[in-house]
């Protein structure tokens, strides 16, 4: 078999530093013959703007269409808040995922049992928590049109966005959900505000059809997006699968990443279409962003990032064998090694981050 | 002094049952000679529409439109989720805030001593929580143009809603939130999307502007709206004021309620803005919604209902006096007395919707 493409792009803040933990597992699983990619690097955010003026260079931007997958880590902090809008470093983030059309982000929020205590929910409502939210990536408000800031004749200013979905934008994620929760409880809760706003209305309507006409085995339900924040944070063990738009997918993610307390473990994996060939666009991120306050002070926790990659090699290479090895190694280090301060605990050396790379290794 | 109107609507679900515990506050107040409002009610929502087919007549929206001030239950219900859009119950409260003007909701989120195990977060956590959030309620997504559902030419559908602030929106609804935190902990977090949205740009180029123009003396800061769903969920009480559009407000402040274990003890006040005559529209409603579920069956907790009145009082009256004497009435209820199953404790005695009004009518 032809030798597969892979791109690391670390990024700004602790991306780089929690990159290098997962180039190690990279290297390990190369050296020991397990995985044999041909692996290039590109600068992307803030340290592209740096570099070379531009948040993603066509080169960078190339490179990512070319590749079989992409490890990304984050972008963005205070050093570019006041770049212009078009080439802040979260531009890059937002061109790269519609340019590779990943449009299905699939964000486990998962409780691992040894980090029950480190929620800020009481220890009995998030024991054993596993939903999957399924957010549409590449559509909605993040991109509609028209969207700008104009200056009214009398001097003031006026600031718009557009949320736009489509039937075939909606049914497309939709499937994604469906087919996930198959695997799993067999449920799907569709987030948006469709008693307020037409396109929920819309997307609404399609999920119910979409259910009915391909998927009437598993179980859907609606839910409004205030109301979803309410039941993620009263009792979020009710979820299994979660789907939503951009803007909802966003917050909604986030808050039930918080509320796991294992937001340094989280990956997220962003899927595009299957293609006639068979490939199959794949972006991968930890869930947590570039934390500038802790940057290049060996405080991150790698695991989040360590553990993308493992999603990668389940979805994007079909190596779900490696994948498995990495996420029980995952499940060893939290259970017996130190710990990085993000999930500190009692009794626990506090480790760095590249002490806990040393114990993912030595794990593996 | 002329005789003030007052406006009834308790609407649909639990509304009409906290609202006659209201009543009886009133009556209270104004047999005991505290109060003298003229006092009128119409129907709102799907009762509306059982009734007259729609929502909100032309004679609400002007009994509305004149009277000092609106005291409000709740909307909707699964019973009208089939009506057409534009006619569908959340169209009155909608076109009730919009006509009424009210554009500043002030949404507390505030832990109740004797309600913190209520919390589903830890209590050590949420003990002595108090925020505001300042929702800007008349303008954004919820009211932009253009909007609605198209049919494009291959038969599919295409669903868009808009978002749009002007500097005069952001400003007025800015000074609200600058108000309040000047007579609590002086700090005001503005929230947005800037990193993504244009719009969320402009809001934040305007609340810097007013801070620097008009309130030096308070302390600012921006945050992420997916970033203060987090830092809600992880310590909220690192917030006091939080000022935020439309939908981020719809979810933030849901999600704020339902943190402080407190839902349906708490009460929101949206007010217009301070006209030439000195006369302010103000909009007086339980957080809580209609809870269909539990509609009719005397388990919904009348305080949040109770509390709108009070801050109905203190705001668009005058009458601290009276609001403080419901307030504290409130307090001692929750010390001693029963409880509604939403608030229920180990102990204490499962009590309805109108024995609550007993006990606290007792306590007045
Ligand atoms: C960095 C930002 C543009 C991004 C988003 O809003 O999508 C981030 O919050 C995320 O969730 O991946
Ligand atoms: C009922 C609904 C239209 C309303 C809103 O979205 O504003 C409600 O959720 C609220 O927060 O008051």
């Amino acid at each position: 078999s032809e030798r597969k493409n892979l791109l690391l792009m670390p990024g700004d803040g602790i991306g780089p530093e929690v990159m290098a933990q997962a180039k190690r597992v990279l290297d390990w699983l190369q050296k020991t013959g397990r995985a044999d990619f041909a692996i290039t690097e590109e600068l992307v955010g803030g340290a592209s703007i740096d570099a070379h003026g531009v948040p993603l260079t066509e080169a960078a931007l190339a490179h990512a269409l070319a590749a079989d997958a992409v490890l990304f880590g984050s972008v963005g902090g205070p050093k570019w808040d006041t770049v212009p809008f078009d080439i802040r470093p979260e531009a890059a983030l937002l061109k790269l995922r519609k340019e590779m059309g990943v449009f299905a982000n699939l964000r486990p929020a998962k409780v691992f049992d040894a980090l029950v205590d480190a929620s800020s929910l009481k220890p009995e409502l998030v024991r054993g928590l596993d939903i999957m939210i399924v957010r549409e990536l590449i559509g909605g408000i993040y991109f509609g049109e028209p969207r700008g800031i104009e200056t009214l004749p009398d001097g003031s200013k006026r600031g718009v966005n557009t949320e736009v979905y489509t039937t075939g934008e909606i049914e497309r994620v939709g499937r994604v959900a469906f087919e996930l929760a198959r695997k799993r409880q067999n449920r799907v809760c569709s987030v948006e505000k469709a008693n307020v706003m037409e396109s929920g209305l819309l997307w609404r309507q399609v999920m119910t059809a979409l259910h009915a006409a391909e998927y009437p085995d598993v179980q859907l339900s609606h839910m409004y997006a205030d109301n979803c924040a309410m039941q993620l944070a009263k009792n979020p063990r009710q979820f299994d699968v979660i789907v939503t738009g951009n803007l909802f997918g966003d917050i909604l993610s986030d808050l039930a990443a918080m509320l796991t307390g294992s937001l340094g473990l989280l990956p997220s994996a962003t899927l595009g279409a299957v293609e006639p060939s068979g490939r199959r666009a794949g972006f991968y991120e930890p869930i947590h962003g570039s934390a500038p306050d802790i940057a290049g002070k060996g405080l991150a926790n790698p695991l989040a990032q360590i553990l993308s990659l493992a999603l990668m090699l389940r979805y994007s290479f079909g190596q779900g064998a490696n994948a498995a090895l990495i996420e029980q190694a995952v499940e060893n280090v939290l259970a017996k090694a130190g710990r990085t301060p993000d999930i500190a605990m009692p009794g626990r050396a506090k480790i760095s981050t590249s002490e806990m790379g040393d114990a993912l290794l030595a794990e593996l």
